[in-house]
């Protein structure tokens, strides 16, 4: 098959338009401002689905969910002997998240569909549009659900994960949707195919360079505490002297100080990790302007592309947590649940292919890693040969400023579309 | 006049009664558990001071409120010339206080009537049992609204602060306490007299030394941030690499390991400081386990027994924070308003006067120095002779666990009562 024709303007302008519609269709759907917020396994998440299945609809696909609400819709290839390619993301955001994160990779799947069919191209292997559910770990403490859940490896004891907002389950969840955990956990596991992602980057690389995209070769994992707590002693602000104290906020701003440090210290030795201690809760009802802090909540998230780093930035956690409770005596922390989620290296054969699509239309987008986990990860971790593609972005991510230019997602939905009519797709 | 009859057990035995009895009746009122809620201006507070003016008529007092709700219960003395004793302290709690705060002191003072009624004594002068209104400053942005009012000091655009947890203005919760805001502001000030208050010791030192009490020779004042801010730019906590981060969460503890260290400097140099982070807040609906967070709430007390001490740690506050700015691009301290009270010297005089009565009863308590400010701090700015006599207590204060031994308070008691008993009572 030779090369589409990529100065067709209409097919340039079916992407564009798909996008645009797609984004301002899903993002009309959320909680209200500032930003976007569609909860896991909401009515919104579910509205938002809907919105892509009469897109879907409407181009002529098969659609199908599973039992977890996961949304494929197929448009068939010509050899269907190869394996499939899925491609997609998630339409869950965080509170008060921003307009891209998810919703820009299923607008970029969609587009890719409605420029095969403006072209009248058939792709050499099934393409099937894939909108999962519930990627957005704060919702639920669980990795990649709608993802995993898809690939037969959603564990029963994560259905009884409880919703950070409502406290009920992740099985009442999926059933209140229309969807049945009991058949989800009988399912057996599909046969290993592809995947791909469009995303933004939620960072500042591709910004910095002046880079429109970059092709993700491996997704860092993360270790995580999402309920850990200091414990001390409550007492009168003027009254108690400082030997004695037991105060849950300077034994945790000690506690972040020093893995602040650590972290520079394991960037230092050429380490990839992050370290974020993104909640923070001293602000009870018990706490007070006149009384020492006898009490903290936070939560601490690590990310690496590599475990063995995960695991020593967990022991230099230990280490540290030992030698402030030896310190301040009267301090006691409490780490609560460990989560994680593994780091994922991406398919050489489709960075290669997505590269490919690229240098056909000019462009030599960077082979980068993505901080963020995304769903691409869970079907590497399934043994699925697996690619993302970044987008440009500013402002930050998982806020309601993250910026995005539409055009540069159409750019990189026309790199794979020339990837798409290679002999290879 | 001649030294009571100490070994009387009938006066003892009235002490502790009624020491019990008002403890009794006004720990149970409050908002629910944990420990106790009254809050300022609050219904509950105005019920507890409705016990205690019962207590007082049954006594036989003459009881009167001031404008702004403050109690007084008058036992006329046998010398209408000489300048009355006020005794007593407040009845509003901190959220999730604890038993003995503001209500052992008005136990104290209405014991002391007791054991005078008892013994058939009176004072040489008048002794007027006071109950303050508002004493706690989490409610109101304002110190000692209740003793200032009283002593015609409270500011009008002090009316117009908000309660923390209903918003409504000290001046709306007064009116709606059936008192009158604006006959308090054309009321002038009484003139000077003495005022005495038990209270609490709120700190280790007496029951670490095994003393039952001790006379308070200085009150130590404040310098408050009730609603500073760190802001910094929300970002992804696996995409956003450690340079160019601008954590809120980290600058803070920055903030707080410097002034933890700024404080151990100004005590090694022989200056009186506390430092307490008593709230932290970066908990809101836009913070997450996957966010870098960019914002944080916070609030800092500082006290000393010295304006100039803390007049230096506010520019060591200023210069850390500086230095954190200049570090740390993207981050801006906003440190709101600023609220103060004056630290007070008490009356050496009175201090006496209540040494004298403990050496009759054999006691030798310590010159101490008061940690929490008190409305003897207002009546000592009002250019009152002011004393405090402190009771040992242990697991904290401004919270449920804070204990106090009932018999230690009746010794102090009895040691005042001793006082009273000479000719310069």
């Amino acid at each position: 098959m030779t090369d589409l024709p990529l100065a067709d303007t209409a097919v340039s302008r079916t992407i564009r338009s798909t996008i645009e519609r797609v984004l301002t269709k899903v993002n009309a759907l959320s909680l209200g401002g500032p930003g976007w917020t569609r909860p896991s396994y909401s009515d919104l998440e579910s509205q938002a689905h809907a919105v892509i299945e009469a897109e879907a609809r409407a181009l002529g696909l098969e659609v199908s969910r599973d039992h977890a609400g996961n949304l494929f819709a197929r448009l068939a290839g010509r050899n269907p002997a190869l394996p499939p390619l899925f491609c997609g993301s998630h339409l869950d955001t965080v509170s008060e998240g921003g307009a891209y994160d998810g919703q820009a990779g299923v607008a970029a799947a969609l587009a890719l569909v409605a420029a095969l069919r403006e072209a009248r191209v058939t792709p050499e292997a099934d393409f099937v549009l894939t909108v999962t559910r519930a990627e957005e770990s704060v919702w639920f403490p669980v990795s990649y659900i709608g993802s995993r859940a898809a690939l037969g490896r959603l564990l029963p004891e994560e259905l009884q994960a409880r919703r950070a907002d409502t406290g009920r389950t992740l099985a009442d969840h999926m059933r209140a949707q229309g969807f049945d955990p009991d058949a989800l956990m009988r399912a057996g596991p599909p046969a290993p195919a592809r995947f791909l992602e469009f995303h933004i980057e939620q960072g500042p690389v591709l910004d910095r360079a002046g880079e429109p995209y970059g092709i993700v070769s491996a997704i860092r994992g993360g270790l995580r505490y999402r309920a850990a707590q200091v414990q001390g002693a409550w007492a009168h602000s003027g009254g108690a002297p400082r030997e004695g104290r037991a105060d849950a906020v300077v034994a945790f701003a000690d506690l972040v100080m020093a893995m602040d440090r650590a972290w520079e210290g394991f960037l230092a030795r050429g380490s990839d990790l992050t370290v974020t201690f993104g909640r923070v809760d001293a602000a009870s009802s018990a706490h007070a302007m006149a009384k020492v802090p006898g009490q903290l909540g936070f939560c601490l998230d690590l990310r690496s592309e590599d475990v063995a780093v995960l695991e020593a930035a967990d022991l230099a956690l230990r280490d540290e947590i030992r030698r402030i409770e030896r310190a301040r005596p009267g301090i006691r922390f409490d780490l609560g649940n460990q989560s994680r989620s593994q780091p994922a290296r991406l398919s050489p054969a489709m960075i290669d292919w997505v590269a490919g699509g690229a240098a056909r239309r000019g462009d030599r987008p960077r082979r980068m890693l993505s901080g963020g986990g995304h769903d691409a990860a869970a079907f590497a971790a399934a043994g699925w040969e697996s690619v993302m593609v970044f987008i440009r972005n500013w402002n930050g991510s998982h806020c309601p400023d993250e910026g995005m230019d539409p055009a540069d997602l159409a750019r990189a939905v026309e790199a794979v579309l020339a990837a798409l009519s290679g002999n290879d797709g």
